[in-house]
């Protein structure tokens, strides 16, 4: 029976695949946005315009529109005008859900027994769902996070962009008590990258999905390859996938981690290797994964 | 007509009788309580046991629990083992609300015209239901905080409790766009404390609210004279009543303020006094209030 | 018999009337110049420009080119662009020693009982002399500072220029074990003014001193003015007097005092005023000082 | 012909290895001791002994008796009571120079063309020896780092040890434009552990310099073990060797370089791996160090 999951997303470029990937492998129960990649409002209509372009009937819920301090940028560098790559009329004739994403997922918290929380974005909404109600700790079976640099910032010199957007709602998240995964930047730069060759075999598909895949993802992968990678690293997709898949996860460990909120560090992933502080662990970090598992489905899905 | 008001609390000593002076100078449609002073549960209880105590019908809403990022400590050492001074037996036939605080000042922003906040306590909730619905800046007529010091901190060197409970809260409060007041914590300590004189006459008075008064702030008045002052201080009641009586203001001035989040100054009020930062005013800071005008009407109120 | 002194100044506008006073109230045996006000090599020369004014036989030591982390900015905007206000032929025959001012600062504690510091300046060569040699704290009688504002930051919200500047040099200074008297901004922009009345009677005196004051200060005045004084501040002289005349200090109190070095607080001094962090006294803080006697003193050493 | 280099030591354990390296690869002008790993008295003991115990004629000037701030603790439990693990009577003939480390870098600077520093210590006195004459960067043809983490920091979650030590003089020499090559912790890890059967090899040579490694190292062997480490990590020693032999650094490149000096991260080395910053590369940083050629060496050293 397919595990209930909710997706937090700052929907751009990869976040679409994530979301198409967790509807395929999961019982997908809420899209819940999140201030991040692009304009709020943009990152809305993003979710829902992907949700019909697939014919998913997914409810979508508007959570917060800025992170906790409201300290950030959003990137359109990274993902185009409106984040969407190379697609931009990104109307639909759906709608947001009236009920705000830190209700929705406190409700559901209730309603769905086992409930995951795929967070793939900064931890805004689940920092508030928290701060509003700790009890969904209890309910709330497992939360994985795409987040964090071991070193390689991709946003200042450490910080990674969903914890640099709003560490304070990472520092919450991970000292709240919950049963956490994380997946670094570092582990989806090497598991997740799609190459020229893997490019050009998924745009010769020629899927409804292919498609879709190709446009959005264009900017993100110019930008990739500009940065040195050798082209567009699908870091939601492949957290979406390990949750789903826990054998593909090849190395991983548990560890205290801790969030810098100060200073030029501000966002950094703090983990306490040797286990000097003495802290109780509190979660698990992936080191490595399979990306051939990954990008199998990944090419099944888009075949398809 | 009254003017309409919510008074957030972390409810103990002085905010009891913060309370009962704004039941008696505004229309008080919710008490909400915050973390901050002692024991949440405890600050609930101490609530709805005061409002039995005067018998005034006010609900009471459940707020955050803890500060945002959930660094901070309860001082009974100020205000008694539960807060209330020589009252221990807290007791009380009234329930909360079922709705969250949060929920319930966006609600009430949107019922009641012109709503004021009364803030004497740290910001945690006012700053989540801003971070919920930023539209409540354009609802809610004004925001009276009792909060910061110019320098005397009077829980670390520089940082003022209710600032150094949730320096983040108060970051987001003063950010938000809000018409704010501000009374600090050394206006305060001018105009609010009460002396060995006064507070023998209160005493005397011995009506139902000045043996309350003298119960409940026993504590906070052997713990005020041991760090130098002449008696307990009454900064929630002095800036519940500024907030009536605005003429009792006699010296303020707008400038831009900020707060510190960050290392040894955490909680730290930042006023640009020089106006050096160009940056907009978005406080009107209290620098001098009428302290016979606000003992004489505490003393009314008392007397009945 | 006179007491030994050195004078630290990063030598600009007032600066230059702190070295004639010294000279006259103490046995000045030496000027260490550091960085500061404006550019180094400048404060240099400004410095030996004023000993041949006032053909004073003082050596001049050349101390730290920048602030320990030497992030800071020069203000030429206060002080005039080489600092020393409408005077701009600042050439003369006087020459720097060689010896750095750090090793002259511990040279001449060894060579003179009792000697003390008069710091008007950021204390970045205080700081590495005693980094070099940790033993000057027990020769070095007394170090006067000028530096750090209660809560009107004249540089930031909350920090003054000359702890802006240095305040890791700051701190070392503070938790050295030095006997040390601060005087504060505050202090000194109540009772170090030269107000439009005062100014025009120097200005009459129209003797070589009071001509090289008017001159000097002029820049300082009107950026004074413009930011709310009533004239030019003359900080540093009534530091110097208040050194001599510990009468005139009408207020002071010792407490435990730190600095901020981080975040948007860099360079705040942190008063335990309520001595809730049970650290050791290891500064005696000015809280008002004798205007008269101070203006008093000025104008005579101006009329001669 | 030799290079001149001078050692920059807080001499314990592996210091000595790198001491002993260091008059075998290049001509050793000095030894400069810092404050770091064990009391500072008890550093500069350590280098005379060692000194002595070898026979070598190399001066020993003492340096600064603390980092800059002041703020570290030194690390008994990882080099033993002294710091030279079972060797306990470190007393020698051998006394330190008169003249200040600070002193004689500046001074060394002038004297010997093209002198390099092998800093594997907190970088306290390189950093003052550039405050007082920031001309030793044109002078000082080379400064070898051992220090800084990645990620897997030693001491706190994010840093190693010498940076966390002296985070501020680390930052000052970083931006002091020195030609500079940094050995992270995590390079020394992986190339530079002396596993059983090596430890085993090297304690049956038998040899004056094998015994000493052997015993020098012994408490430093067991605290690497217990923390997961095949064996003693001789991190100064190889630094020492990958200066000598280019080479053998297998992977390098050259990267904008800073280092955190507030909050939690303290001591966090921040690598612009992705060049967002623009900002001007000012370390090259080893990323891969050939292990077999350092052993080799060392091996052949301890052999005779």
């Amino acid at each position: 029976m397919a595990r209930n999951v909710i997706l937090d997303s700052d929907t751009a470029s990869d976040d679409t695949i994530a979301i198409l990937l967790a509807s395929k492998l999961f019982n997908l129960v809420g899209v819940t946005i999140v201030s991040g990649n692009v304009n709020f409002e943009q990152e809305v209509k993003n979710a829902l315009f992907t949700l019909e372009y697939f014919n998913m009937d997914v409810p979508v819920f508007m959570g917060s529109s800025r992170p906790i301090l409201g300290i950030w940028k959003t990137v359109e560098e990274v993902h185009g005008k409106k984040g969407m790559g190379k697609i931009e009329h990104l109307e639909s004739n759906r709608k947001a859900e009236k009920e705000h994403a830190v209700d929705a997922i406190i409700r559901l918290s209730k309603e769905y027994d086992n409930l995951e929380i795929l967070a793939v974005s900064p931890l805004t909404n689940l920092a508030l769902a928290y701060l509003k109600d700790p009890s969904i700790v209890q309910r709330i079976r497992k939360v994985w996070i795409m987040g964090g640099a071991f070193s390689r910032g991709n946003t200042t010199c450490i910080a990674e962009f969903n914890f640099w957007v709003d560490p304070e709602a990472a520092k919450i998240v991970l000292h709240a008590g919950f049963d956490i995964t994380i997946v670094p930047w570092e582990v989806t730069e090497d598991a997740a990258f799609i190459d020229d060759n893997l490019w050009n075999k998924i745009e010769k598909l020629n899927t409804r999905s292919s498609n879709f895949f190709v446009s959005v993802n264009s900017t993100l992968r110019e930008y990739s390859k500009a940065h040195g990678a050798p082209g567009s690293v699908q870091t939601d997709s492949l957290t979406v996938y390990l949750a789903y898949d826990n054998s593909s996860i090849l190395k991983s460990k548990k560890y205290f981690v801790d969030v810098e909120t100060c200073s030029i560090s501000r966002g950094a992933m703090l983990i306490d290797f040797y286990k000097n502080s003495k802290r109780k662990c509190n979660a698990e970090i992936v080191l490595e994964a399979n990306r051939e598992n990954f990008i199998k489905t990944l090419f099944n899905v888009l075949s398809n």
